[in-house]
C-alpha cells in the first residue's frame, strides 16, 4: 500500500540514520544521574539540550522549575488528535563502575546479537526510547515542513529517583498537560521480532506487618510448649492468604477482577508466549499461580499476593534457642481491573486480624497504594498504533499487558483522565539499571520509523 | 525427730556461717572469667584456690591440666554410696561494667528482699552454689573427724565457655569419675520456700532449612502469580508441623514420649504452679501449647518444635518488590523421655521434603543434637534426697523438670551411665550472667544445711 505522506518521512529516516545516532550520543553524554546531587548541573543540561532540541523542529519548548530537577514541556501544531509524549531523561547510577567495559558516558557503537548495539548509560533507559519520537518528528518537519499534527510533549529528570515532583507537577499544570491521549516510550518489545502495546498495568498494594507475642525474647528451655510464637502465628497467617488451589482467600478480593475479552485472549494465545523459557531462565519449569490459568493471564491480567520480605527471632550464624517476641513480613499485592487497593487494604487486615490468637497483636504499616489500570482500547488510537506496529515489525502488534507498575501511566489516569499506549522498543538483554547498558541499533531505527508510521495513521 | 550423727553438723553451720561467707568471699574474688584470654591466669588461681580447700578437710584434690581451663578432681572417703558433686569455678563475663552498682569482683553483704544477698560475680552461678556442698563437707569433718562416706568432686572451669574440654576429659577419666550419682548444684529453687530435684531434662534438637524457589530474587511485577515463592512454601511447611490442637505432626514424633506417672503429676499438682503469673510477666495470658495439657507439663514434660528464627527476601527499611529466591528458617526441637533425635531429624526432614512444591529444593543444616533424660527416681539416693530436703525447707520438696538442657547432666549419662540429682538454691531474681548478681544468704545458709542433711541421708 503507497502512503505518499509517510513513505518520504520513512526514507529520510533511513538516509539519516547516521545523524540520528550521532545526535542521541549528544544526549548520552551527558551524566544526568539523578539520584547523586553532584550530577544536578547535568540534569540540568540535559534539560537545556532537550529544550534546544526541540525547538529546532518548531516546538515551543520550555524547561520548567521544580524543587527537584526541572521539567521539559513542549507544544506544537494545532490539528487533532492531540498525543502527549511522555519521556525521562534522567539515568540510574553507573555503580559498580569497574563492571563497565567502557566510560558508561561515553558512548560507543558495538556489535550485539542482532546487528550493532548503542552502549552507555541511558542508551535504552530512556534517552535512546525518548528519542525515538522526537526523531520521527524531524523527519516528519524535515519532509513535509511541518509536523502532521497536535503534538505535545513532557520529559522529566526524576523517573529514577521517585518522580517526587512529578505528581505536584501534573496537578498544577493539568490543563496544559492533558491531550486525547499519552504516548510512553519506556517499555520492551513482546519478541524481538514483535512489538507489543501495554494497555493493563497492574497495581500494588504494600503492606508491612508485625505480629508481636510475649513482651520479650524468650528462652525456648524455659517457655517453649507454653508460650504463643509469633513466627509461627505469621506462618499461619500467610498460609491462610491462598487456596490450595492459588486463589486468595481475603474476602472479596477478586471484587472488580475481570476475565479477558475473547478478542484479547486470542491476540495472547497468538503471542505464542513461551512460559517454559521464561521460567527456566530463572530456574523453574512450572507456573506456580492460580490453576487452570495461563502464565500469561498470572502476569498480566490475574492479582497476586506475595510475600518480598519475612524475618523474625535469631537469624544470624548458628544458633540461639530465642522464642522471638516478634515476627514482620513485607506482603504485596499486584492489583488488576476495578479492584478497591483501600478495600483491599482493610479486608486484609481484618482477616489477619481474624486470625490471630488472644495472645497475640499485630502492627500494619502502610507502603503504598497504586490501582491497576486497564486502558480504553476502544480508542481508535489503539487501533491505529496496532496496525501501523504491525506495519513496521515481522509481526504483528499486540495488545499486552504488564505486570509491573508504571506509576506515570496510573497518573495520566488518575490526574488528567488520559489513557496511556505504553510503546516501546527495549529489550531484555538491554541491561537497564546494570553495567553495559546498551540499546540496539535496530531498536532504536525502526523505534523511529514505527513512530512515524504510527503519527501517520493518528493523523491521515 | 532427733538425729545424734546431724544435729551437731547443722548446729556448727549455724555458728561458722559468717567463716563460710568470708570463705566464699575469698573465691568470688578472683576473676576467672573464662571466656576471656586475659583471666587465664585467675582461672587457674581459682582451680588451685579450691584444691587447696578441698585438701585442707581431707580431700586428696589434684587439678588437672586440660587444652582449656585445668579442672579439679577430688577424692574422699570409702563407705558407699559413692556420690559424685560437679560445679564450675569459672564465671560470665561482667560487662556493661557500668551497669554494676559495685565491683563485681569485690564481694559485698548487701540487703535483698529476703534478707542479706552476698553481691558478686559468680555468688550465685556457681561459685555460692559450689560451696554449699563444700561448707557441707567443712562442718561434717570439723564435728565429726571425717566424711560421712566416699564422695568425689568435679569441677571444671569452662561451663560458661562451651566446656570444649569437658566430654574429651570425662572420656578419658571415666572410670575415676563414675561414681553411683552424680550431684549438681547449678540449678534454682522451685519457689522461695520451696525446693525442688530436677529429675527430667528436655533434650535439643537443632535444624535449619533453605527453601530455594527461582534461582535469583525477582521483580515481583514481572514474576508475581507465576513464580513460586520460597517464603510461602516455607510458611506452608512451618504451619504443617502442628495441627490445630497444637500437637506436632510429624510423623513417629511422640515414639517415646511417656506420660507422667500418677506419683508425679500429684507431686506436681501439690506445687500449686501459678501459671497465671508465670505467662503474665511476659504479657501473655493462656499456655499456648498441646490442648489439654497443663503448663508444668508443657514445659517440663511435653516435647516442642518452635521457630528460633526466620528470614527471607528485604527486610530493611521501606519495600522492596523482591520475589526472593530463598527463604529460611531455624527451627529446635525440645525432646523428652526416650525421643530419639536422630529418628526425629530424619522424619522431620521427610516431611518438609513431602511438602515441597516440585519448583523447590531445601538444604538442612544440623545445629546440634541432645536426647531428653529422665532420672531412674527409683534410685533411694532421689527420695533420700527428697526428705532430706523437705526437713529443711518450709514446703515439701518435689521431683520437678527442667524445660531446657543442662549439657552435664546428659554426660554423665551418656558418658559414664549415672543418673544425676540436679538441686539448687538459686532464685530467679540472682540476675546471674547480668550485672549485679547476688546469692541470697539464705540460700548459701540453708544450702549448706540442705547438703548436710543429704548426706546424712545417703549414709545413715
Amino acid at each position: 500500500m503507497s502512503a505518499p505522506t509517510l513513505d518520504p518521512v520513512l526514507a529520510h529516516i533511513d538516509a539519516h540514520i547516521e545523524n540520528a545516532i550521532a545526535h542521541l550520543f549528544e544526549l548520552l553524554r551527558i551524566p544526568s544521574v539523578s539520584t547523586d546531587p553532584a550530577y544536578k548541573d547535568d540534569c540540568d543540561m540535559a534539560a537545556d539540550w532537550l529544550v534546544q532540541d526541540l525547538k529546532s523542529i518548531g516546538f515551543d519548548a520550555t524547561k520548567r522549575a521544580t524543587s527537584g530537577h526541572p521539567m521539559v514541556v513542549a507544544h506544537a501544531g494545532d490539528t487533532g488528535p492531540h498525543v502527549m509524549f511522555y519521556g525521562h531523561y534522567d539515568v540510574q547510577p553507573v555503580d559498580p563502575l569497574d563492571l563497565w567495559d567502557s566510560p558508561p558516558f561515553e558512548p560507543s557503537l558495538e556489535t550485539g546479537d542482532l546487528g550493532p548495539v548503542i552502549r552507555a548509560r541511558g542508551s535504552s533507559d530512556d534517552k535512546g526510547q525518548l528519542m525515538t519520537f522526537v526523531e520521527a518528528c524531524r523527519a516528519w518537519k524535515s519532509v513535509h515542513g511541518t509536523l502532521p499534527g497536535k503534538i505535545s510533549m513532557f520529559f522529566e529528570g526524576e523517573e529514577e529517583s521517585s518522580s517526587p515532583s512529578l505528581v505536584p507537577f501534573m496537578t498544577e499544570n493539568a490543563e496544559e498537560l492533558t491531550a486525547d491521549i499519552a504516548l510512553i516510550c519506556d517499555t520492551g518489545l513482546f519478541g524481538n521480532d514483535t512489538p507489543g502495546i501495554v494497555t493493563r498495568l497492574r497495581g500494588l498494594l504494600g503492606e508491612e506487618l508485625t505480629v508481636t507475642g510475649p513482651s520479650k525474647d524468650l528462652h525456648s528451655g524455659m517457655y517453649g510448649g507454653v508460650s504463643m510464637n509469633p513466627a509461627r502465628v505469621l506462618a499461619k497467617i500467610i498460609t491462610a492468604l491462598h487456596d490450595d488451589n492459588g486463589r486468595i482467600t481475603i474476602p472479596n478480593f477478586y471484587d472488580g477482577v475481570r476475565e479477558l475479552s475473547p478478542e484479547i485472549a486470542t491476540q495472547w494465545d497468538r503471542l505464542n508466549f513461551d512460559s517454559d523459557g521464561f521460567l527456566a531462565q530463572v530456574g523453574l519449569s512450572k507456573p506456580a499461580g492460580e490453576q487452570g490459568r495461563t502464565a500469561l493471564e498470572m502476569i498480566w491480567s490475574r492479582p497476586t499476593c506475595e510475600v518480598n520480605g519475612i524475618w523474625g527471632g535469631y537469624t544470624g550464624a548458628g544458633f540461639k534457642t530465642v522464642l522471638p517476641s516478634q515476627a514482620s513480613a513485607k506482603i504485596s499485592f499486584r492489583l488488576v481491573g476495578q479492584q478497591d487497593p483501600n478495600a483491599i487494604r482493610e479486608s486484609f487486615r481484618s482477616m489477619v486480624q481474624s486470625l490471630l490468637p488472644s495472645d497475640c497483636s499485630v502492627e500494619f504499616k502502610e507502603h503504598g497504594t497504586s490501582a491497576g489500570s486497564e486502558m480504553a482500547t476502544d480508542n481508535p488510537a489503539f487501533e491505529a498504533a496496532r496496525l501501523a506496529l504491525s506495519d513496521e515489525w515481522p509481526q504483528a502488534a499486540a495488545f499486552v499487558g504488564c505486570g509491573g507498575s508504571i506509576p506515570i501511566a496510573g497518573h495520566f489516569k488518575t490526574i488528567l483522565g488520559m489513557d496511556a499506549m505504553l510503546i516501546g522498543f527495549a529489550r531484555d538483554n538491554d541491561a537497564i539499571h546494570s553495567p553495559n547498558e546498551k540499546y540496539d541499533q535496530r531498536s532504536f531505527h525502526k523505534g523511529i520509523r514505527s513512530w512515524a508510521r504510527i503519527l501517520h495513521q493518528l493523523y491521515s
